[in-house]
């Protein structure tokens, strides 16, 4: 993600009712933020807000939460929004906090287009690492669910390995999510934006 | 695989020292056929027989057997070879029979560029499906070791689910034989011919 200063970010955060600022206070409780007991979604790395946005509407009795660390990209993702909507909350955090922030509450995590980090000493930092994998054990309530999508070919192999040899199952995966048949496709504007170029979308669904 | 008709194939195959005819009697006893005790990696479908070729000169201190299934194609895998190599032998068979074949005696197994059987109602006949992976097992020495390579999506995301839900264990894998680092290599005369076209060769090494 390319980051471009955007003046009075911060400002702009502050004042938006969706995103939760006081975000540690919430451990263990997040389904009183949104006044029930559907499944909690979150989204690390919501970039522009695309997807997440996309899925609150689509899936209104799935509670989202779309987390992102940078304030300039995070504006972006607030400005999508006019009226805010029942099940979706914005995060502005890095992705190391996520154990203070989440306990035993998650149903599904989504990874997508995230860093691939490409250099060996920086695989710890992927966020399908075995150091990621180890901290979200302990967000989700019952079975964790992860699903990843990327253009990128060394962080998908790195990531098919990582979840395969901590003990993940495969549910689904493509190496063509375009080609592929998945009607229920949500884009990211990532995806919106490139899939025309002919690079394919890879993704995998995984469970434990 | 294309086939074409090859006069007199069958007569070629009979005359060959190195191919096995009475495959089945060697069954928990093919370390007597090489006169050693070396690992035995055998080759599942090994065309005109370039990938097992060179393994063999490479690695003389391992066992080879290529099998293949059809007369026309195994007589050029012949053909190929001027002196037989001393740790190499052929079998022209059906991979279904596997099981009443090798017991208990290989190290590892190479699937090159596997006919994908694209039908999902062909899904069975896949060489990395559950049902090919449920005779595997009996085959193996001691730990179950496959490698396979192919240039096809959707046999290789198929592959790696099957792989995955069957237990195995990912050691590599990569989505871009050509452009990630293999120095070691060895290329099927499909790879000779398709890598530089610009398709990605898919690689996956799994153990269990």
């Amino acid at each position: 993600m390319r980051l471009r200063h955007v003046k009075d970010a911060d400002v702009v955060i502050n004042n938006c009712s969706f995103v939760i600022k006081d975000y540690k206070s919430n451990i263990g409780n997040w389904y009183k933020v949104f006044g029930n007991h559907h499944p909690i979604h979150i989204e690390i790395g919501m970039g522009k807000g695309d997807f997440i946005i996309g899925m609150a509407l689509k899936y209104p009795n799935i509670n989202f939460i779309g987390i992102e660390k940078f304030d300039s990209v995070m504006v972006r993702a607030i400005q999508k929004i006019d009226i805010p909507i029942p099940n979706l909350r914005y995060i502005r955090m890095d992705a190391k906090e996520i154990e203070e922030v989440f306990a035993k509450e998650i149903d599904t995590i989504y990874l997508n287009f995230s860093d691939p980090w490409p250099k060996r000493r920086h695989a710890f930092r992927r966020l399908t690492s075995v150091d990621f994998l180890k901290r979200y054990d302990g967000l989700f309530k019952d079975k964790c669910h992860i699903v990843q999508k990327t253009d990128n070919k060394d962080l998908f192999a790195f990531s098919i390995k990582s979840f395969n040899n901590y003990g993940y199952i495969i549910d689904d995966l493509t190496l063509d999510l375009q080609q592929n048949n998945y009607p229920d496709n949500v884009e990211t504007e990532y995806e919106k934006r490139f899939k025309n170029k002919g690079n394919p979308i890879y993704m995998i669904k995984v469970c434990k």
